[in-house]
């Protein structure tokens, strides 16, 4: 397949599925299909078998949504890879950007980075059709794998306090690395901004659900005992 | 966990399973799980979301397989970890011996490491107690996932006919290196040589066994449209 480059025409609105939910699907399946790599990748850096288990786990988990959300859009009769297509740049920036050194900022990328999806999908459900949303729904609800990562972190601060100063700095540009791609896909992507604002959401709305990921993040970061 | 050096003391006998079994379940937990290490980090050189998706699903199967190995020592009370150990730096040699450059290189080596592996799966079936063959028959039963690379491999070669020397090559080195391994484990590994032995199996049957692991390689090779 071609990769589409950024500008790419809006994807086909089909007769059952409005353009903004394809859009939406698309970046939820590029962001599990890459999620899983990088985090497979990761694994490989773990210096135990527990923690490459642990790290293999959340990684086969995201690509089972990953399949969930293709069988989905084929359902529907949505090309998954003309979906996908749109997001590829902005995803493979993000990946880019926020290369982990070590294991150990692997995994607090993973963490932070499956927190800020599951946000997404929270919010982004309010908006879509019931059957996108029962898909969403089982991505949301079996993502607890993550939870280890939190005891490791607190372990390793308090093994090595100064730890703590570099994995906030981390966290932060990963917050950062994420809004500002997801602004970039916001501005190139006019139908899935028309979703929320055609959703009756306003500016202060959105102004609102981006504080709510911030916050949430936030509170992520302190769960590892890490600043924000 | 701290890996343990090759010539590491023989597993330790449980009450309920010979050390040849526990050696057998650790190696096929450690393939499995590097296995599906490399295949994740392969997918990523992939070049289209087809790929991906199809090396994606090799990856988390091998996953799956890793799992229902671990488990299955979990409640015959045997550590995974320890059971794995002895097999960390053999895998870890043949990996780093057969490093694919490029995609395609990648894909050959999981379709010629999962017949290896399903051979060697169905030749150990014979030497365990049924709750393990059970186990290991499931892992059998569901590889049908790597023939997706037979086709890509054909229509390569039918493009482009220089690529299959080099092919043919390289699934070479993979076997070799392979048997390579499996070489050094059998000698440092008491315990399994002897479940072959001690299952009645004498050197000749032995070498008929490798004979036959040879033959199923070329016959893969073939299908791939390469000589072997």
């Amino acid at each position: 397949m071609d990769e589409t480059p950024p500008g790419a025409p809006a994807a086909t609105e089909t007769s059952a599925v409005p353009a903004a939910v394809v859009d939406l699907l698309g970046v939820l399946a590029y962001g599990e299909l890459t999620a899983f790599i990088r985090m497979a990748v990761d694994c490989d850096l773990a210096p135990t078998l527990g923690l490459k288990t642990s790290m293999g786990r959340l990684a086969t988990t995201d690509f089972e949504h990953y399949s969930l959300l293709v069988e989905h859009m084929r359902e529907r009769g949505i090309d998954p890879e003309a979906a996908m297509a749109p997001f590829v740049a902005p995803i493979a920036v993000y990946h880019e950007r926020t290369r982990p050194k070590g294991w150990l900022e692997g995994l607090v990328k993973g963490y932070v980075g499956e927190g800020i999806a599951r946000d997404f999908y929270r919010e982004m459900t309010a908006f879509v059709d019931a059957d996108t949303r029962e898909v969403m729904q089982t991505a949301l609800d079996d993502r607890s794998e993550a939870d280890f990562v939190v005891q490791i972190v607190r372990d390793t601060i308090r093994t090595d306090p100064r730890a703590a100063g570099p994995l906030a700095l981390w966290g932060r540009r990963l917050l950062g690395e994420a809004l500002s791609q997801a602004q970039a896909v916001a501005v190139d992507r006019d139908a899935m901004s028309a979703l929320l604002v055609g959703g009756g959401v306003d500016l202060g709305e959105i102004g609102r659900m981006f504080t709510r990921l911030t916050d949430n993040h936030t509170a992520r970061m302190h769960r590892m005992g890490l600043e924000a």
